[in-house]
Parts: C-alpha cells; sequence; structure tokens
C-alpha cells in the first residue's frame, strides 16, 4: 500500500514504536525552532544538561513575542538568548528580525525534514512538507540535545481540495471552513494532510496560512506536499538546492477523508471568543467595529498585506478606526516598502507597527473595554489581546481591510470595486542580517551565557531517594489547574528565566504559605501533595512542574493527572501517584507524613507503590504507569540529569 | 526702547503684572495642548469645571506618550481622550498620528501667538515666533477655560548666533554646546531667544531641535524669530496665510548675553546621565555600544532621519546593535518612506517602531542592564529609558547613525566618506487623517464623555471650612518628594485618571495605614500633615496634591515648601501652612488635634493664622503668602471649583 507525505515523514524518521495510531512513537527530530517566551527556559534546561553543542541540523531561536522593551527585563533576556544560541551552535533571529513562523519558512525550512517547536504554531511549516508540531520547553532541549521526541501515532486526515477560490476569498477562509465544520477539537490526535487539485492554486504561504491554524483545530500537525510551488518558493529564497519532491503515492489512503471545494467558499469570520465560533461574513454585516488588525503568522505573507494595501489604496479608512498593520518580518517590511504597499497603507490612515508577533499574543494595540476588534490573528480566546473584556473576530486581510474602509463589519464582496489582483515580488528582499548563523565549534565553546539580574541557572537536582518521609503540604480538590499551581500574566511572567524567583508564585492562589513551609523543609527530604480529579488541567506551562520540584516537591498523590501537567512532573523528577482506591483521598490531611521505602525498587520493577501513613498506621496503595523510559527518567531526578548522565 | 521678541510676545499678552523680572505676570493663552500622560485630568478637570467649550484659538488633545496598548486601560483613555475633545471642542490628534510637538508645529501653530501645554517640551514650539511653555494639567486646564497663565516674568537671554554649522554637525550640537556651558539650571527664570547672522542657515525644523531642550536648561520658554524661514515652512504645509514677520527691533536688548559661532562647533554628546554632562564626542571615541536610537521631540523633522538614513544607506549596522527607528508623525513616516529613506534604513538593518515617544519616556525600547545606548532624545535621567541601571547618551542622528554602522561611539566626522546632503521634501505629505478638527458647538454639545472602568471624573470637593478640628496624620521629615507623596512609576500611574484608585498610592512609601486612617475620617473634617524643610520636591505631579486633598487633606504645616507642590496645593484648596518659628515643629506629635477657628476671615483679612493643638494648650503661629487671586481659589476650596463658579 502506498503512503501519504505524512506516513513518508514519519516512517523516515521512527526511532522507537510502531505507527499504529493512538501508540507512542519516537522520532528523530531534523530541526527546531524557539521564541523568546519560551527560549529562556529551554537554553537554561540545555546549560543544566552541559550540552556542547545542537545535534539537530538546524536549530534556530527566535525573538518575536516579547520585543516591547518597557524595561531590562525583555532586553536582557534577548542577550542572553543571543549568547546562549552562540554558544549551543543555534541560528538566532535577533528581535525586529520578524516572527519564527514565516522567518523560519522563509530561511530555514526543508521539504522532508522534522521540526519540533516550543510554539503551539510551528505546525505552520507544515506547509513545506515538514512534519512540523508544536512542544514544550523540555521536549525541544531534548531534541537539540539529539533525542528523539515521543509523541502518540497520529491518525492522518487527509482533505482532498478542489476547485479555485473566489475573488474576495483566500486561504484564510479555507482553514476557518474547516474550523467551521469541526471546531476546536475536531484535529485533536490527527495530523491534517492537504492533497488534490486544488493546491495547486494555492502558493506557499496561503499553504502556511491553512498549515499555522491547525494548531487550532487541535491538530498534531498539518502536512502539504511538497510540490513545484515548493520548488518555485524556495527558488525566490535562493534556496533551491534544499528542495525535494515529496508527495503522497498514487495509491495512498488516509485515515480520516474529507474534501473542500475551493469554488464553494465564502469569506467567514470567527465571533468572539473562540476560533471555532465561526460563521459567514455577511451575517454580522453592518456591526460596528473599533479595530481592524493585519498581521501575525496566521496572515504571514506579503500577499495578505498587499492585498489588504491594495483594498485601501487612494482611499481614506472610516473615521475614529484603528487600522493597525503588522508586519511580519523584516523581508516582508522592505518588500512591502519597496512596493508600495506601506505608502497606501499610511496614506489611508493606518498604523504602522514593528515587525514581530505584537497583539496576536497581546503584546500592544489591545482593543479599548468591550469594542470589536477584526484580526487576521489566529486566536480570539477570551482576555488574549490584553484587554479583559475584549470583542476580537478572527478573519482574512480582504474583510479586515474593506470593514475598516467602512468602520464597520463587512463581506468584501459587497465593496463597489473589483478585486484587486496582487503577485509577489519577482526577486523578494533576501536579508539575512538580523538573523545570526551558528557559530563554529570552537568560537562556540569560548561564548560565555550572559545573565542579566533577572536571570538565573536551573539549579542541580537530585535523584530518587530510595526511601520518602514527608508530609503533605496541601491537599486540594478536584480540577486544580496549572494556573492555580503556577499563575500566568504580567505579574509572573517575567520572571519565566529565574526558577527560584517564580518559585514565590508557586501554588500561591491555593495556599499563599506554600513557599515559605516548603522552603522550610527543602533541605529535610522535601514534601508531598494530594489532589483529586483532573489535576494540573489547564495550560501546559512546564514551569508548573518545575517551580514546586525546586521547592522540594517529591510525589504528587491524586485520583488522576491531566495528562500534559502528567508529563510535565514526569520530566522533572516528580512521582506522580494514582490513588489504588480513590476513597483513600479521604484518609489523608494535610500535615500528615507519608513514609515510602525501597522506592527505587518498586519503580524499577513495577507500576505499584505503598505508601505508609506516620502515626496513622494506615497504609496507602498507588501506582504509577510509567514506560521503561519514564521510569528510567524518574530514577535519575528528571530529563535534565537524564540527558546529562547519557 | 526697542523690544524683543520676547518682550513683543509678553506684552501683547499681558493680563495682569507688569513686565519686571521675577514679579508674577498673567498671560492670555491662545493655544494649548495636552498629552495623553497628562491630558486625562486635564479633561476630568475640564469636566469638573462645567466647561462648555475651549475659550482658546486652538487647543490640541495629541496621544503619543502610551500608544503601547498591553491592556484595556491605554485604549480606553484613548477613547476618553477623544470624546472629550469632541465635547470641548479641541482638536484630537489619534494614538498613530504621532509626537505632539512637531504635529502641533506643522499643524496648528502660528507666529505670534502663546502656547501652554501640560508637557514640558512644549517649549519646542518657540521655533515658530511663539512663547510657548509646558505647565502643569490644571494650568492648561485653565487656559483651555480662558483663564490668563501666571508665571513670573522671565529675563531674557538673547544668544546671538553666528557663522554656518560644519558637515557631520547639526542642530542638537547647538542646544549641546548651550549645555555644555550652562548646565541643566543654567535657563532657569530666562526665555532664551535666539538672533542673528547665524539663523539663516538654520531650518525651522533645526530651531525646533534646539527650542525643545530649552526644557532641558530649566527656560521658562526658548523664542526664535519669524521670519522668511517661517513663511517657507509654513508655505510647505499649505498654511501661508497663518505667517506673521515677528522679529526684534533693531534697538532690541536681552538681559542676559551670549553667542555662538556655528562654524565653531563640533558633534557632541552628552553622558549618562543628565542631559548637562556634555563632552565632544571625540572624546569618548571607541566606547561600545548596544544601542543607536534615532526619534523623538529632540530630533524630529525629515532631516533628522533622512541623514541618519543617508549614512547607513548601502551599509550593514554593526552586528549586534539595536539600531531603532521612531518616527515623529505619520506624515514624516510618510515622507520618509516616499523617498526611500525607510528601505535604507530596513536594508542597514535597522528596527522600524511606530510613530510616538516610544523610547524617549520608556515606553519600549528600553536597553539591557547597563548597556550604553545612543539616542537623539532629549533626556538621559536614570531609569528615564525604562531599565533601572541604564546608560544613555544624547547626541545628533549624525553621530547615531554613524555609530549604529561601527558598533561604537565615533565622531561621524571620522567616516570614510563625504557628507550627505539632504533636502525637505519640496511637496511634504500634508494628512490630516488623524487629526480631527473641533466639532461644531451644537454638535458637541452632543457628545458624552466615555469613560472606560479605571476613568472615574473629579469628585465635587468643599470650599474652605470656616473652622477644623483635625488630627495630624502624618508627621514627616525634611525634604519629602512628590514621589514619597505619590509613586510614579508602572504600578501607579496606570490610575492617573481615577482619583479614588490612585489615591490608594498617597504616602504610601512613608506610611502606609495613611489611605485607611484618612479615609475613616474624610467625612468628619479630614486630617492634617506636618513636614519639614523642602516640603514636595521633585516632580510636578499634581495627583500628589490632588489624590490627598481627596482623601481629606486641608492642611499642610511645614518649615518650608518646594515652589510648585505648594502652588499644586493651592491649586487644590489645601492649605499650605508655614511655621512662623520653625521650633514649633518639635511641639508636635502625630496624632495631635489641630484646631482652626475664623479661618475663612483670617485668609481674606492677612496671610497669618493662629493654630491650637488641642489637650496640650500650645497655640502655633503659621503664615500662608497667599496672593488675592490665590486667596480667592483657596476660600472656594480650589481652582476647580472658582472656574466653575466665576
Amino acid at each position: 500500500m502506498g503512503k501519504n507525505v505524512t506516513q513518508k515523514l514519519i516512517s523516515d524518521h521512527l526511532m522507537a514504536g510502531e505507527m499504529i495510531p493512538g501508540t507512542e512513537i519516537g522520532l528523530k527530530i531534523d530541526q527546531t525552532l524557539c521564541q523568546d517566551a519560551t527560549g529562556t527556559m529551554v537554553m537554561l534546561e540545555l546549560e543544566a544538561m552541559k550540552l556542547d553543542r545542537a545535534k539537530t541540523e538546524a536549530s534556530a531561536q527566535y525573538v518575536d513575542h516579547n520585543v516591547i522593551q518597557e524595561d531590562s527585563k525583555n532586553p536582557d533576556d534577548h542577550l542572553f538568548l543571543q549568547s546562549a544560541a552562540r554558544r549551543f551552535g543555534l541560528y538566532f533571529s535577533r528581535p525586529g528580525n520578524g516572527v519564527s513562523h514565516p522567518v523560519h519558512m522563509q530561511r530555514l525550512a526543508k521539504p522532508g525534514k522534522t521540526l519540533l517547536g516550543s510554539d503551539s504554531h510551528t505546525c505552520a511549516n507544515g506547509c513545506m512538507g515538514m512534519l512540523a508540531m508544536g512542544a514544550g520547553g523540555i521536549d525541544v532541549a531534548m531534541a537539540i540535545a539529539g533525542e528523539p521526541f515521543y509523541v502518540k501515532m497520529p491518525q492522518v486526515w487527509g482533505i482532498k481540495l478542489t476547485g479555485e477560490l473566489p475573488d474576495w476569498v483566500s486561504a484564510k477562509d479555507v482553514i476557518l471552513e474547516l474550523l467551521r465544520r469541526y471546531d476546536v477539537k475536531g484535529g485533536v490526535g490527527k495530523v491534517i494532510e492537504y492533497y488534490g487539485p486544488g493546491l495547486k492554486n494555492l502558493s506557499a504561504m496561503d499553504r502556511h496560512v491553512i498549515a499555522n491554524m491547525g494548531a487550532e483545530l487541535g491538530a498534531t500537525g498539518t502536512v502539504f506536499p511538497s510540490d513545484e510551488e515548493i520548488k518555485r518558493f524556495l527558488k525566490t529564497q535562493d534556496r533551491e538546492e534544499d528542495w525535494i519532491e515529496l508527495v503522497a503515492d498514487e495509491d495512498a489512503e488516509y485515515d480520516i477523508h474529507e474534501e473542500i471545494n475551493l469554488s464553494d467558499l465564502e469569506p467567514l469570520i470567527a465571533k468572539p471568543s473562540s476560533p471555532g465560533n465561526v460563521v459567514p461574513v455577511k451575517d454580522l454585516q453592518g456591526e460596528s467595529i473599533y479595530q481592524s488588525y493585519v498581521g501575525s503568522s496566521a496572515n504571514p505573507g506579503f500577499r495578505d498585506f498587499a492585498i489588504a494595501a491594495e483594498i485601501v489604496k487612494g482611499r481614506r479608512i472610516a473615521p475614529g478606526i484603528s487600522f493597525d498593520i503588522n508586519p511580519t518580518s523584516r523581508q516582508m517590511l522592505t518588500d512591502l516598502v519597496k512596493e508600495g504597499h506601506i505608502a497606501s497603507f499610511l496614506t489611508a490612515g493606518a498604523r504602522l507597527h514593528q515587525a514581530g508577533c505584537n497583539g496576536c499574543i497581546g503584546m500592544g494595540q489591545a482593543p479599548a473595554t468591550g469594542r470589536n476588534s477584526l484580526r487576521t490573528t489566529p486566536r480570539n480566546f477570551p482576555g488574549r489581546s490584553g484587554t479583559r473584556e475584549d470583542s476580537v473576530f478572527l478573519c482574512s486581510p480582504e474583510t479586515a481591510a474593506a470593514s475598516a474602509l467602512k468602520g464597520e463589519i463587512i463581506d468584501p464582496r459587497s465593496l463597489d470595486f473589483d478585486y484587486p489582483k496582487v503577485k509577489d515580488p519577482k526577486h523578494p528582499t533576501i536579508d539575512v542580517n538580523l538573523l545570526e548563523a551558528p557559530l563554529p565549534l570552537e568560537e562556540a565553546r569560548k561564548v560565555k551565557l550572559e545573565k542579566g539580574p533577572n536571570i538565573a541557572s536551573i539549579p542541580d537536582m537530585d535523584a530518587l531517594p530510595d526511601t520518602l518521609e514527608i508530609p503533605i503540604l496541601l491537599k486540594m480538590k478536584d480540577n486544580i489547574s496549572t494556573d492555580e499551581i503556577l499563575a500566568g500574566g504580567a505579574r509572573v511572567l517575567p520572571y519565566r528565566s529565574n526558577l527560584p524567583e517564580i518559585s514565590k508564585f508557586a501554588f500561591e492562589i491555593i495556599d499563599d504559605t506554600y513557599y515559605d513551609r516548603a522552603m522550610a523543609i527543602r533541605d529535610q527530604g522535601g514534601h508531598a501533595v494530594v489532589g483529586g480529579f483532573n489535576y494540573g488541567q489547564g495550560s501546559s506551562r512546564e514551569h508548573a512542574a518545575l517551580a514546586p520540584r525546586y521547592l522540594g516537591l517529591r510525589v504528587a498523590l491524586v485520583k488522576d493527572f491531566a495528562r500534559i501537567h502528567w508529563q510535565n512532573l514526569v520530566n522533572f523528577g516528580v512521582l506522580p501517584l494514582t490513588f489504588d482506591d480513590e476513597s483513600d483521598y479521604d484518609k489523608l490531611e494535610q500535615g500528615d507524613i507519608l513514609q515510602l521505602k525501597d522506592i527505587r525498587n518498586q519503580v524499577k520493577n513495577g507500576n505499584d507503590i505503598i505508601i505508609k501513613v506516620k502515626d496513622k498506621g494506615t497504609e496507602i496503595k498507588a501506582h504509577f504507569a510509567l514506560s521503561e523510559r519514564q521510569k528510567d527518567i524518574m530514577l535519575k531526578g528528571g530529563l535534565i540529569n537524564w540527558v546529562k548522565e547519557a
């Protein structure tokens, strides 16, 4: 039986497991990317692992998220990332160079390769015939260190594209159509693979738009073939030699089937506050707006800006509208300037912002309270814009520009002029001035990590001890989220590169005495916590495991775990135990002393463990369900030690 | 005897007092400007005064300081300012339109007029043959309401310019030379007036550069004549009809004399952390830099950007340098795009930011800790960049661009190519798309003020009571600053439009129980505070008077006051008392109850007052030294009531 593109990519990179959907496989990772918000911790992990040099074919550290510098924390982080990239042999894309995904696509992406990134939209580079996946920071650190990436073998969801996009309809409407049909969980456990005759009318950057928002469907990845269009794209980047053809075999099959006829599509829009909340734009015609926003990795291409510029060219945006233009890269911005599109924007009344992620991740351009904001960005979760009571709509550049002219939401087809045609520049700017290439090994070894006052190395962590006699510092109820374990937001996140500092916020929302109580007994064996069902739900942030571990957490004993937090606990060497008998939960109190003996043997030889409650005589049975690899990680005290000792 | 330009401007606008240097005069104000950071309180004051419509010839509200929108507070403030501008008949310059000073110069400045602005660099428009002065918010509110502005009659400091600037030396070096000679207090009590044959070689925008940084000399204002160059400038703005000639009489005299031969100047630079710390650039040659920054009201002109662009054109900035370009207005940015200069910047490796004040006031582009930043901005006070341990140098665009190429400070004359010549565009862009004109009266009256959740009206304040029996809530030492009375910074300033909220921070640094104790007795007559020498030194922020007043402060009894805070206390109806006998300070304790009787008569009829200390039997004599106008303000409970009842 023939293979589809996804299956080819996976079988070419399979290091462990079998290609049976739902089972764990280990994949060789060829390339990685980090952005600055997640990257500082990845670099500190590489330091802790004592990595000498990246073992991937190409790894890049981008600075695109926190490019507003209101105090020294962000610029200090940038210098740290730059020094780490130089030390470990990574590419370094400086602040102002642009958003990771389109820059990576232009300069580093290669058909046939795997890419792992510490950013959920890493899947965007699936447009290049790559298997590109988002992951947690430590997963990317491991990949940089040459370890395989472990993931459940996905189902492959083949989506046949036919027809051709009508005027005023563009790639964004394709992915909005899929979100309209399947909502935000429709892609979970799947790689979405596009194929069919409709592809020939979608440029590489159009495919980027579609692949990017695979993340909003919850997909493991999005894959496009590497065809003549990708060859053309690489040629414009002077990288034709990086092209290989990678298409599905003629007799390839897909686990799931779907079809989209591009000719049938119309302008679509996702209403507040979910990307899955999609309706035709015409249904909202006439709703007033405060802001129209063009930019982000979800509409990053020259075309996406040029079409918006052509729509407003020689016209004026409606009074009172904030029309915000956010170039995705310096290359793109340079071309937009040269081709006259920036002049068209400015003359029409637009605000031009620096190249970067900007308002897409709440770094600038937050809308006024309750006012409607139309954006070409990928997400409109409540508050993501920076404004707590926001009202964000997601749409194409065509819809955003047309609505800016009118001051209200309009279907761009209702404009009284013809659809402008735009072409990419024949010779787009290739500018690697702000993309530093990896240093040669000998030079790299001389580089010292530059740590500003807010950057602290990850302290050494000890191996799993053989006996523990530790108190329960917290007994918690069901559904404790990682936000309660370690809050996000502007108060806490600036300390993301400083484990001792960020640890002060651990469990603060639940019990603000936790930090002091944990610190007091940190060097006397540590402590345990007890929880109910769905412990650790919510955000994947790894600090929620790392910070309590730093404060001495050795055992989390709960009714059950949320998947990603469970993984993070394992990665950082906290024993994640589940009650055999859930009613034992009621027998435990905060302050009880748990006694665990012969722990290392029990971990090595099984998945069960006996816990005694001191002074009560109670015995509690628990289990952990670790794979052999995970047992080894746990015994060594976490992934960092495991790599260091490998 | 003939008059100089300053004397002509003052005598044309004199409403009270005599033109004797050092004595108080009242001046008619023709124009006002506010920026957003100070403007919200001005607009709330206009609301509290129940103003129907601005009585000036032209008043403008600019949004240029807080154009980063990380949450709803800034955009909500913008909408409030827009609604207030519409309601009160002001121009409104929207976020993204640019920095107030150059935009005002281009669109609204008129020779022969007075301009009062709630921004210390308002003096920049002195380049247009105007008397342009910075002032506190309530002063500007009063001017908008048609009241004269009271100020001490300045000395006129005549500075004769001769010669012509050499290559690689520009207007910034002229004002840096004056700062080198006289330091940051050299202009206090003076208006600096430039004249002489050297003027003919300085464009209107060059003069803006020089006038702007009169603020750094502490001058009351900077005045240039309105000559043929100003006529030319206004013509490029399609405003030739606004021109009048305004030059010094041939036999004019100046109170103080100075001369600068432009031909003798060389590139200068102000070292950290004072604008007066000036040395020749060549003295610092070779010092490494982290950042080079072009922009701000201190170098706002097309030329200032174009010369920097020409210097880097076809070249590459040094690796690792952040070369930050901050356009001062959309008009300017549009011209820079059209003339190819933005393309030159980008290709050389620059970061392009939105139009606004930006990093000049610490809103973005903060440097990394301890790293050298070269800036064309007017100020380098410690921490102003946003980075606590900063190291900021002030210089010309020539020096900034040349140093960006080298990666270290260099005298631009040491570059190995000829000084590029740049000319302003023959027909600069005139773009009023984001500058809304005042609404007609009837339409304006229908406008409702739009107040987001963080904007609160100023509550009504009562008149001065005739008797007070109030406790001393705080007894403070000498040299209490307004930063201690009400802190600045990112934690507090976001509440600048919300008196009840910002009041929670009053005196917090000195005693964090103050707020609760004051609120507890606010409706029982209020309270007093006692201080030592130099009470209220530092920043002019009016919240430091307004917030304690809101919490019930009626009397501040001290050894002596810093001038501006004393004025602010008067403006907001707090009785500012000075001990007749300073040793009485020692007789008072926190908690003592002060009894004041027959207060209104004592204020009306003299400048002395008797205070009894309850339970102690002590009697304390104090005085207040208010003018008749100020007594009337005090009796009515502050300026807002005074205007409301006028």
